[in-house]
């Protein structure tokens, strides 16, 4: 089968000929790949900015946002189909930890990262398991979703945690109304009633976030930026901060806004963290970690999608056109996100 | 009644004579004092440090962990009697705000704290209201448990929190086994499951630590001390790390013992948190900020006192004598607690 | 003024004049009343089914559902100023007993219920506390949520504890689309992202909830309507039941609709819960009161209201026609809720 | 291998020769049996009570609360060796639906229940998987725990639930001290500050939960039992209700000792629950359900055995003997519980 691989750090892509996975254990799947996201990541991985910390070896088959239909699965999986609409879970888990077993599969102890550690999607089959395949809903296909597998599930993940503690009159700020705060604003309006102020730096993308659902939207750059968020909030600062930048002096303006006893939830990275301990003391203020949802965040984040509720804009490339992708991703020339089609 | 005042910062406090407090609204309380904690706070009161702070207006009466009796009481106020046995939740707060009514007075947005920024408890009579007065149990007398009004009382909210996420075999680090960390061990001990690991670098402290429940004790300092820590969780880290300390270093070797998905509480305040965001979204790690404990965690506390479930080791002094209490606790000379009582 | 009072029970109530309250204690509100709301407890009172368990003294001023402008404040009350557009709680609570601390405010241990017990709102003035009374935001109007005061937040306690536990993709069944049930929708809508199944028997009442923003309507009475929910669920049942009507079966049928590990919402009420421990052990379900809503929980329901997610449709009828209302209420002609105004 | 099988319903149990199971999937776990729990649903099974329920196939092997030694593993189980030392949890789940993703294994929607629906651990080796198999700590044996696994795992699981919304303070009242009540009785005492009331209408068992560590007793029965576990309530009632029985009356005499916005726990079956919905709602009272506890409540449970918190009475019988432990069961004879050991 066709695969798009690394051959060696700071070099191009190469298209090369593989033999197709086989199955080889009870649980595994083989997908066909409807659809992979390019993403920012991808040219990490091509800069050697991952080759220490997933001890790959080259070559390998990058991609790890995916979607296709199912192709074969092994003689377990009984809640598959071969033909079905999936889109997969970034993370291959074990489902024995302790981790796994509490909904927490991100945290388990022995997972892989196909795209990142194994062989990933940009090719015309991908091996999973069982464990990572969700079913798309009839009304989605999986060009339309491809994307929403790592950053849209991060996004959701991070805005479900908040909407829990987030009440009618309560203010949430979003920084950043990119690749995903656009998934976050939609995910926010469509499962809680706090009001929802967007912060970014570029007037198009605030100009979307009003489209998508903010109740306010301010620009960030000017010298009272945080004063016009804190009137917003009475001048009490919000319940809720999330930071989907965290660089560039994001965390230092974005402490400023929030709230007595409010939380900030970290998702963008960058910089530091740096604050008096008195400060998080006398306030009372929390910092919550966010990283990839959970397999069962993926399948309600397919849920909002069914329903028309979370919507991403794509741009298609052909498989065998990875390189304009990836030179577009590079120039800053892709409308939404780019996506590997066959 | 006699009072001990600040009369001007950087001198010795003043024994002076000051009219009775009156009752002016129907739900004030007066408490005849029965004693009154000494804490460190005092001495920095006197150094100025919480002069811009509290804009309190000299001369006035510190003292801001107190316990007595009910020598009179308002019109409104039905729950009390003259005589009653209380102990005084630091903050005097509103009941009308959405903090207050949230359970969350500690961020009441219209509160006066007795002792920093109104006349406290370093006198025979002091004024509250009948928000802030928790009745004591007939087995506790008002010295025994006076200091517990702050200092136990933060440590309770801190440990109370922690515990709700704790299950039998997670592993709960205290980082200080000193004033507020004594308590800390034996709220956590009577309230939780989880297994306890005390770090310290005086010995005699971790000595007490064991005495009082810990299931191990390290002391910090040694070139291996994070290992030590580490090797008691399996090399995982501890699901919770509670920081009674935050100054000469301990955050940053506190965030090495915390797990995946770990929480690090701060109470001790000093040094800065100063940690890449990379690290915090890896590992989906959370700083939550401790103040002081509500009224609700203040009656929860008393009932641990009266069940002998917590105990405060005191030092008792007369108010007369407030000088030397306050010279011994500058020296280093008090052991437990100091306490001024009539 | 003009009160309309009880004078006797199973007569016909009385306007009568009678004096203005006074201010008496620091906390003591007098608000002019904007709106009352008629409810289907007025005439339960008339009818004498409260007398033993109010236990209050004839003749006496009802209406339980008030709102209008500060008229005048007590010395302590500096968050409100007369004039101010308020709604008021339906309870009058003390704000020191453990409840009232934990924003548990309704199980107040010595609450009083204007209207109910003491002096209610049918009437020109109304005597309250500053603990009870709600501002309104600029865009809203005494009479239009009125009846929001108790119907309302009845519902909107116990919807917004069920979508507390709801995700995406949950399934959400509402059993009766009337008063309180279409508020219940539109706030569910409002706040969560769940699915919602609405049941009622009457075509209207479901056209209604369809407009309102139900995704799914099933008119019981039918055969299989129970089917026709569980269908709707892939057979497994709904993960959260809110049954505000609790008579005529609707218990019964209600539990068959539930999934296993589910929470069934007790709102309405009338017929008995009467189920055999072992459905209740083996299915591993929930059984979850409801009372009427906290002040906070009011003043979410407000905010809501300002924002246009919830509408209350209103019929209004002067105070001097308060005979016509209760009439029209009994003869079931009044469409929407009855409002009493000035 | 020996193996003791239901042959026919309403007959003995027999003794018979069966051969090994054998590994066939990779994550199949195949354990000697070094204790099983021998429990009155055993009985009930040889009644044919779980005939239709079970539809499980004559003869098969009985026995549901299994520990042992691990005797061979499929390829895929990298977390176990032969020879470590285990308990069973008692389900078999197929951890990938969502509830098993969810840590609520319980409620999976493709589980097997060994002993009861396919062969159990009457015998010399049972197979299981991978994700059934807790480890125990070198302190603990498998005949002094395998008891823990089914009963000890229920109370386990009800009273965890509990723990959580309970305060120093609060009240939990548990209603029977036998098979489930004692190891409630430790787990609370174990991992919760609240005062815990035992009732049970054996002075026996009265006596044994006074030395387990409950703060009173109440022997039920006589006429004034509820008012006496009132009065330990200052007349409120409890916080929480565990009903380890629920039959014989239990439940309408248990709700009366709840207090407001109290939480019943339902563990024991046998009689209806029956209570009008009025009482549900004016009280805002709630019933819990509880099944089985899950994977993860095993482990903290064997955390707690281990540490010497959670200790089970027992009385061993060899495997051959099965008749007699059945027997002595049957005639009320065994002490503890009774375990069948190779």
């Amino acid at each position: 089968m066709k695969v798009v691989q690394v051959v060696e750090y700071h070099k191009d892509l190469k298209l090369s000929d593989s033999p197709e996975p086989k199955i080889t254990s009870p649980l595994d799947v083989i997908v066909r790949i409807g659809a992979a996201g390019v993403c920012r990541t991808d040219l990490h991985i091509l800069e050697g900015q991952w080759a220490e910390k997933s001890n790959v070896k080259l070559p390998y088959t990058i991609g790890h946002e995916n979607a296709g239909w199912i192709h074969a699965v092994g003689d377990a999986v009984k809640n598959l189909s071969v033909g079905d609409k999936v889109i997969l879970h970034p993370l291959v888990t074990c489902g024995l930890c302790r981790a796994c077993r509490d909904g927490d599969d991100v945290h388990c102890e022995a997972s892989e990262f196909p795209g990142i550690n194994v062989d990933g999607g940009y090719a015309e089959y991908l091996k999973t398991t069982a464990r990572s395949v969700v079913k798309l809903d009839e009304a989605l296909e999986p060009a339309d979703v491809a994307a929403l597998a790592d950053a849209g599930l991060t996004a959701y993940h991070a805005v479900a945690k908040a909407a829990k503690t987030l009440r009618p009159g309560n203010v949430c700020v979003m920084i950043g109304a990119g690749g995903l705060g656009h998934i976050g604003i939609q995910v926010l309006k469509a499962i809680s009633g706090a009001t929802l102020v967007v912060i970014d730096q570029n007037p198009a993308a605030l100009e979307l976030a009003k489209k998508l659902g903010a109740d306010h939207v301010v620009q960030s750059g000017s010298d009272d930026f945080v004063t016009q968020v804190l009137d917003l909030t009475k001048g009490k600062g919000a319940e809720a901060v999330i930071d989907f930048v965290a660089e560039g002096g994001s965390t230092a303006t974005g402490i400023k806004m929030l709230r007595q006893a409010g939380n900030y939830y970290v998702v963008g990275y960058g910089e530091n963290i740096n604050i008096p301990t008195i400060d998080i003391i006398s306030s009372e203020i929390n910092f919550i970690g966010n990283l990839v949802g959970s397999y069962n965040d993926l399948a309600e984040l397919m849920v909002l999608a069914a329903q028309g509720k979370v919507v991403l804009h794509t741009t298609k490339y052909k498989l065998d056109d990875f390189q304009k992708a990836i030179d577009d991703l590079t120039a800053g020339k892709v409308r939404g996100r780019a996506i590997l089609v066959p």
